[in-house]
């Protein structure tokens, strides 16, 4: 599987005229060869594996041969320096680098070194917006525990008043964990009252209160892959501001669900979700663009913004979530991990999104 | 207090002959202002508070009022770049920036502004190496946190043979939460039986068997400090060969705590424990340095190695943490984290350190 993306990224290269990658970001080392170590970097070579080579240091000497059995290891501890020293002899003229990655210090030290740097940034990045069968088997599961979460918590009376933001947090991430998650895939978002209007707020010691809305937003990361979902609820029956509030978010949600498709460009999708809130005098209040791709990162390319560029593809994971806050008052986000398809999108976080009052 | 940091930041500046410092890296300006957004870059001017500007996005209006009241904000997405725009009419001729943190692309970016840019890595870090008496608060509250939730666990049977290592990671990583940590300091190690020689294991679905070395090396994060620590337990009795490594190890590690004075060079607090080792024939199985600055990130300067350089001083929070690992049989780490003072260091994960048997 590593193997057929290294094959992908070297098409890539020879578009670019470089001999080689020098891959120094550890989430595209991890894309390209499956090794999980916290230090790293992998130099692939446009002719193939034979001349590729991944670098660690000796605290991974067992974890590297276990997980990368078919590159050729090099244990030492700077590694980015010493592939850029190895280049040479292995061919390398021209050695592309990350240069959204590589840091200006880090790239003088690399320019020591006999090759010839070329700028080469977000080719790994483009490999991975377009996810394969085992990259979503492992999205949907990751998606399915968060959902489990939730609705445990739920069930078990774990939003109710006199609970504190922080407990619910732990609550929930805990529950993930004893799905099977190696952990939350960000830092627990729980916002009750007005705390809700936020956009990311840190769980506190404040307790829930009935009439409460409680923004959730959180995520489970299995294997190396995050799931990321947000639902809002009411603590008790929902006010009219708090019903109107609801359905103008949900109705933004489902535009950008529904102009999720094959070809659109990525600032159409946060238009046609942000028209919705505009439309009603809120677009001051939907403060965020709409989303972001997810996967071995929790926020990484295409991003569904006014900024954003590019199109989608079938097979892209990314969110939607537009959000309305009201300061001092309240907020509403909704938000779904979906992957792009050729028909309409797979919703894989599944939790309902119907306004929930507990 | 982060005031006060700047002032500190402010004699660097003019020694390096700068009008101000762009700062990029989060950790930084966390540390400079109290902010904690996930999107943020600092301006520090030379000649004070009122030509320096924090710049955040519109998520975090609300937050970076409250947390930082006495600077000016500015609230664009693009921060880097924004604040270098700035940076000239500001009085800004010569533009430090942190080019151990800007990439070769974000630094091309900056330049397309007026200002000179002056490379000026590591200032901050430089000055975060030494604890005020707030950080070392923060720091002694979660090491005590970690050790209190070690104990509990042991006491509680947690430690048991049956229970998985990822079991036991998560009862851990939840008690630490339930005495009011923010979450782990980073992904807990608990390595069972031969998984102990693996340096940086991750947890599994391996029960923990009888005559098993136990390693566990974790930490909690208290307002963004984080502690680490590593015990290494025998469930039993141990045999001769556990007591024996258990017993070098500890040499080594009280070695390298007895070399933690002021003024000590940070290779030879490596050189004082790595001799013991070598000494009993086992240097090739001491894969890694032998200990680190902690604080804000948990890895952070100075690195206490053979490739370290500089002298430890009064207020700095370092591990200490030999370890030998034989491979396919078991391995002990043992880790405090610790203060240089003028006298003993301080030592702040208070657990005990004799051979646990369990």
């Amino acid at each position: 599987m590593s193997a057929g993306r290294r094959t992908a990224l070297r098409a890539l290269l020879r578009s670019r005229d470089v001999d080689a990658l020098l891959v120094t970001d550890l989430v595209n080392v991890r894309y390209l060869t499956g090794f999980t170590g916290s230090n790293a970097a992998l130099l692939v070579h446009v002719d193939g594996d034979g001349r590729s080579r991944l670098c660690t240091d000796g605290r991974y000497r067992a974890q590297v041969a276990a997980e990368v059995p078919d590159l050729e290891a090099v244990i030492e501890r700077a590694c980015a320096v010493t592939l850029a020293g190895l280049a040479p002899g292995l061919g390398v003229g021209a050695l592309g680098f990350e240069s959204d990655h590589v840091t200006v210090d880090a790239h003088a030290a690399l320019a020591e070194h006999k090759a010839a740097l070329v700028r080469a940034p977000g080719l790994v990045q483009r490999l991975r917006m377009v996810k394969d069968d085992a990259e979503l088997a492992v999205l949907r599961t990751a998606c399915a525990i968060a959902d489990a979460a939730l609705a445990e918590l739920i069930d078990h009376g774990g939003l109710a008043p006199g609970r504190t933001e922080a407990e619910v947090a732990l609550d929930l991430e805990y529950r993930m964990r004893a799905h099977g998650a190696a952990g939350p895939s960000f830092d627990t978002i729980v916002a009750a009252g007005p705390h809700s209007a936020v956009p990311h707020h840190s769980p506190t010691a404040t307790p829930l209160r009935h009439g409460d809305f409680v923004k959730i937003d959180f995520g489970a990361l299995v294997d190396g892959y995050h799931s990321d979902m947000t639902r809002t609820v009411v603590l008790g029956a929902a006010a009219d501001w708090q019903r109107e509030l609801y359905a103008l978010v949900a109705a933004a949600q489902a535009a950008g669900r529904a102009a999720l498709t094959p070809g659109a460009d990525v600032a159409d999708v946060d238009a046609a979700a942000r028209r919705v809130v505009v439309d009603a005098g809120r677009g001051e209040q939907f403060v965020h663009p709409l989303g972001h791709g997810v996967g071995l990162q929790i926020h990484e390319a295409p991003l569904l913004g006014a900024t954003g560029s590019g199109r989608l593809a079938a097979g892209m994971a990314v969110t939607v979530e537009p959000g309305v806050y009201l300061e001092g008052r309240g907020g509403v986000r909704i938000e779904d991990t979906l992957v792009v398809t050729d028909g309409d999108p797979e919703i894989l976080t599944r939790f309902p999104k119907d306004l929930l009052e507990i």
